[in-house]
């Protein structure tokens, strides 16, 4: 395989050592705690890493898009929960179909939905499991009271060719005994009308290592933790070592003492912020401030930097937030041993359907 | 083709009479004034637009990557600027392939790159065009004086293999006075040495109504004006019914009476702000704030909007940038009539290098 030198900047790297310790690092949490995992294959978008992780002790994959979820059961993932509202014909009968050839779960916060999935699914062989979406503070979608997860989990228990198989939560970061509360409460509520639920699914990221706080759920879904990123730096989730994902970018102007211009803009970091100042943090010269993005153009600020590029230098940084850039590419480079062991193409970017 | 209903969302719709319009409306402007007009594919990523702006009377077109103008070159574009300080042997190899197949430019702003470019085409029948890049206010790339322009412009002038074909510049938005003195006195020096200056290239969308107040400036780059976007709206560049392309989007969720969830989020629309609030305008209820964006969901917020979207229902929103957006999705609809022609493969999407 080429060498690193030979990479066309800018370039998506990952270092496989690094994915393989954070995989291995959260699945044992989570077996310490009797957690199930399930991972959210939003941050990678390889079918090879939703593989990795399965086969460290996953129970299945969590997908946004009907398209990220063709993609992985082309690719042999079996068990696949899509965490968001169908609706629509078209994605009714892709749905169906992808139902005929892997187990799948879908969520739904509203009985439009719930309509739509059960006229789709009414005659099928299979019932499709369907979670009652539930918000339980984060003010995204989801049911906002007992009351209402009651009613629409009555409903989905009702439809012919669906099957209630329990609740889940994308819940807000931060208040896990709120959220278990909640979660409780609903749980309780159905099985008090004799409604299964036999899956509590909860989730996040900066969450993860508190899993075990909202002992409600029975299963844990996370993506960022794969890659890491500036954003769980910052939250002190993980440290820069446990980055697995970074830009490559070459130094390509120099206007000024001050000024450095990368080749990398927000084609390839986004404009994901995160609540931070900066695009990103430069490992080898973190007091170089990556300070403005126009598209193919970074502008490194070196004020307060001992670092004085050279036009033509390389560098790394460590995004904001690393899913969104895993969208950007159509393929990243997987690194070992500080190697480049191979190129791969990211199968499920820009499922936006 | 498919009727709007079938659509499955989120999903670009581009209004080709609108899209006609602002190529001709620009072109005309140019025209007028004497200014050669070469828009910057950038926005659109679609070969047939170009040809379309070609046909309208541009001179050329500007890419900001190889990769784009390979693209372009593949479907017949034959007059190409690529404003980029272009690096590295991989890189220069590509370009000087593709210098063989269309005539093309590219811009440098320091010695490294002039060197690298010289030494990958010395020997050439043809040699390549090679602009000085110059710092006329925006901060980005660009030699900083008119010293600084006379050296590289120097060199590129003695370099075999290439061509000293002018000055390009990034302008800063709103000073045109400046702009135009800056380049006057740059392109004078070079003419004051018997250097060749025949094309002096500014550019800008929210500019593009003032480019004859930089009549130092032989021709003019502009991008977003083929689509238009909020930013330009605000910047009273364009009216909302010069905006062409839309995200249309399907509402999802309704939790609560303020609250509309619709399955357009960063994944699409993207995170850049441009300085404004909000995600994006909702033409049909500008009230409504798309007040919020994680990957795939946008949170509408229907507080002062007397709006009350029912789940299922489909909206169309204007983004805060058009460009970023053609970035994200491997294919838009057309449209005519209201109608929908076509669909059509983003051809430059994502080419970063």
């Amino acid at each position: 395989m080429s060498q690193f030198g030979e990479i066309e900047t800018p370039a998506v790297l990952i270092e496989l050592e690094r994915v393989e310790q954070n995989v291995l690092r959260l699945q044992s949490h989570c077996d310490r705690h009797g957690i199930a995992l399930r991972p959210h294959i939003k941050t990678h978008k390889l079918p090879r890493l939703a593989r990795l992780q399965i086969e460290a002790g996953a129970i299945g994959i969590t997908c946004q898009k009907i398209g990220e979820a063709e993609v992985m059961a082309d690719a042999g993932i079996d068990n696949i929960l899509i965490t968001y509202n169908i609706l629509g014909d078209s994605k009714l009968q892709r749905l169906l179909r992808l139902s005929r050839r892997c187990r799948l779960s879908v969520v739904a916060d509203n009985a439009v939905v719930v309509e739509g999935l059960a006229g789709a699914f009414v005659g099928e062989a299979q019932p499709l499991n369907v979670l009652v979406e539930c918000d339980t503070g984060a003010g995204r979608c989801g049911t906002q009271s007992i009351e209402q997860t009651l009613g629409l989990a009555q409903l989905i228990h009702n439809a012919e060719g669906l099957a209630l198989a329990g609740l889940m939560t994308y819940p807000p970061m931060g208040d896990q005994g709120r959220v278990n509360a909640w979660l409780q409460g609903a749980r309780d509520a159905l099985l008090g009308k004799r409604l299964p639920c036999p899956v509590v699914s909860s989730g996040g990221t900066p969450n993860m290592w508190r899993a075990q706080e909202v002992p409600t759920a029975t299963e844990h879904r996370a993506g960022t933790y794969i890659y890491n990123d500036r954003s769980l730096v910052r939250a002190e989730v993980c440290s820069v070592d446990d980055c697995a994902l970074s830009v490559m970018a070459t130094v390509v102007s120099r206007p000024t003492a001050e000024r450095a211009i990368i080749d990398a803009g927000s084609k390839i970091l986004t404009s994901d912020l995160l609540g931070m100042e900066g695009h990103g943090l430069i490992a080898s010269a973190p007091k170089a401030k990556v300070a403005g993005l126009s598209e193919e153009h970074g502008t490194i600020d070196l004020t307060n930097s001992p670092w004085n590029p050279r036009v033509g230098e390389r560098l790394r940084i460590i995004p904001n937030h690393a899913c969104v850039v895993s969208n950007m590419v159509d393929r990243v480079y997987l690194l070992r041993g500080g190697e480049i062991e191979c190129e791969e193409r990211v199968a499920a970017r820009g499922r936006v359907t």
